[in-house]
């Protein structure tokens, strides 16, 4: 057992309770002989096709709107982790989802190429992930049918996001609105996806999902796994204006959000503003003192140190100028994914073609399952 | 003029109208020099390609149930005409929009074949018309998707359809249900239709799909011609039991649709048990005599007679006896379709060869159009 590694511990740990078909909390094992056994059966059961080929991960972005930290630090950090951790990695650009809400389609054409080059340049590798562009696969929104055809309206209407986002639009969403959380579960679906890293706001999207597919499987018989969220874990990065809420690529104050690709003097100015209190000390309190609580997270998570060693490093350092150390901190970070995102939009043929080669690839999987599901509905 | 046909004087007065800017009405030709300077630029203007050629018809019909006398009679005879008389007419079997209610995959599966079998035996010719399977042909649900984020929650919810199908479901339908409408004008649409052969109670479907062209065509530019509704000159069949209501596949009582495939056997007894009144006399009286009128109706659709022609051979005759007069018209109509259909449903191969070869001819004219909407829309 010492010479499994953890991962490995943990996914024979799986195995034994499903070998006991027992729910959790699996007894221990009663004996060194029984505990041989299963050890032996399951190295024979990972003898073949490793059993994270099963396993695949899927998630996806908007493209419209240029990364900011809070969503690298949030998401993206954590999409370049999981391309070493699972063998089949989708990341979607979801164009579709975007159209939800009116665009610009010169600014809409753009932004794909823009968020494809800021991805590759944060590190999601072609080699080890598929990149692609949703509306390039049109499995997606053929299995959008069918999954529509199977949820009812009040489903939709009770969902906490369309209902905040139709409240700010006097009730005058388009059906798109109301429905995208559908497109996800066929965006999710599509590959047999089993795991979906999201944040905290996409969970009850994550329900339906799994909903429709357990609803799916119901009726026509186990087909789709279904999916598990991977809750990240999200460092929860907030305005620089009102720390009391997250950092947003749509905040109308400009100084609230730092992108990726802001100038050095822009993240500058920004934490130069940035909203703290009065006293001067740098410390990490995020309930009692939000604003340079911020700081010190934003400053930790861009080091790669903990909280607390920041804040020792900091000591006799006051707020004012602890928030220009945090900046070079961040600059320095930047600076040469920043670089590169300018290096790739330079080159618009090599973005369209790493799109063309993961949306190929994407659609190599994903046709075979709707087929499949053609067959179930009887439409095949 | 005199040596046009009326199809092409109307297409020429259009055209004049066109020229001339103005709204209709169009005023008179001011004089014959200028009547003749607009005819000859007419005939310049359709001397190009032929002007039939931009004109596409497209119709669909769902797979589920079998044909009945009211919908051959008031549908696919129209269908069969129209073949003739447009150089580009599609016919899709709209598998998708018969998902948006509960299906067996099993009897959905066969009834694509039975429909294809029952359109082949009743005219629908495969080297005239494109007769193909929605599902086959993936624009139809990527264009829906781009709809679904042009129209608004309530236009939907205010459809009659919507409301008289959710009434009965307790308002229980699903997402499908509800958006269905929107996946017809994408259906319309992805083939640049100009004309859809449509009953009464779709008008109100194809003004969302008018609507929705013209908001594409808005937004975008000029792209989309707005379709027309073609109201063929429907002949009203009725219920043989409750001639009050028009004849339906749904109808809970047997007796009250005549179904195409029905025995010989079941139309005489459909007809002897049918509703009519206690004068025995054969009348054309359609506002007092509902049930002996559909009956003549029935008859003199079938024969190709006038309704006055039938009631006048029909002299002498009392309703019980003429009852099986129609009856027999009836089955010698249905005779060679009902072989034709038992013919056809004997070779599997065969009709599905006719779909997959007319959804390959459907996706070669559905594809440029849905790249030109990407581009606009500015995903691609």
């Amino acid at each position: 057992m010492a010479l499994l590694s953890m991962r490995k511990a943990r996914g024979c740990w799986s195995f034994i309770r499903a070998f006991h078909k027992e729910p959790e909390p699996a007894p221990a094992p009663q004996s060194c002989r029984s505990f041989d056994l299963l050890l032996r059966a399951w190295i024979k059961y990972n003898s073949g096709p490793k059993k994270d080929s099963m396993e695949r991960i899927f998630s996806g972005i908007q493209p419209t709107g240029i990364l900011h930290l809070g969503n690298y630090l949030g998401a993206i950090e954590s999409w370049v982790r999981l391309q070493d951790e699972y063998d089949t990695v989708l990341y979607s650009i979801v164009d579709l989802h975007s159209i939800t809400i009116p665009q610009d389609p010169t600014i809409l054409r753009q932004s794909i190429l823009d968020m494809t080059a800021a991805l590759l340049a944060c590190g999601i590798n072609p080699e080890k992930s598929i990149l692609f562009q949703q509306s390039q696969v049109s499995e997606h929104t053929q299995l959008n049918w069918i999954l529509t055809c199977m949820v009812r309206l009040p489903r939709l209407q009770h969902l906490h996001q369309w209902k905040a986002k139709t409240a700010k639009q006097k009730h005058d969403g388009t059906v798109g609105l109301l429905t995208y959380p559908v497109l996800q579960a066929a965006d999710v679906l599509s590959y047999k996806s089993t795991h979906v890293p999201v944040g905290e706001d996409q969970i009850q999207h994550m329900e339906l999902v799994q909903d429709l597919a357990q609803g799916f499987n119901k009726k026509y018989g186990e087909f789709f796994p279904v999916p598990k969220s991977i809750l990240t874990s999200m460092k929860k990065v907030k305005s620089l204006r009102d720390p009391s809420s997250k950092m947003s690529k749509s905040d109308p104050d400009k100084l609230a959000t730092i992108r990726i690709t802001d100038s050095p003097e822009e993240i500058v100015q920004k934490f130069r503003k940035a909203v703290t209190d009065f006293t001067s000390e740098v410390t990490y309190e995020p309930a009692s003192r939000e604003g340079v609580s911020n700081m010190v997270s934003i400053h930790a998570a861009v080091t790669g140190l903990t909280t607390e060693e920041v804040v020792r490093r900091s000591t006799g350092i006051d707020t004012a100028r602890y928030k220009l150390v945090v900046a070079d901190a961040v600059i320095e970070k930047f600076a040469p994914i920043k670089n590169e995102i300018e290096k790739l939009k330079m080159d618009k043929a090599y973005l369209e073609k790493v799109l063309q080669a993961g949306s190929a690839k994407a659609k190599e999987l994903a046709y075979p399952v709707l087929q499949e599901v053609k067959k179930l509905v009887g439409i095949l």
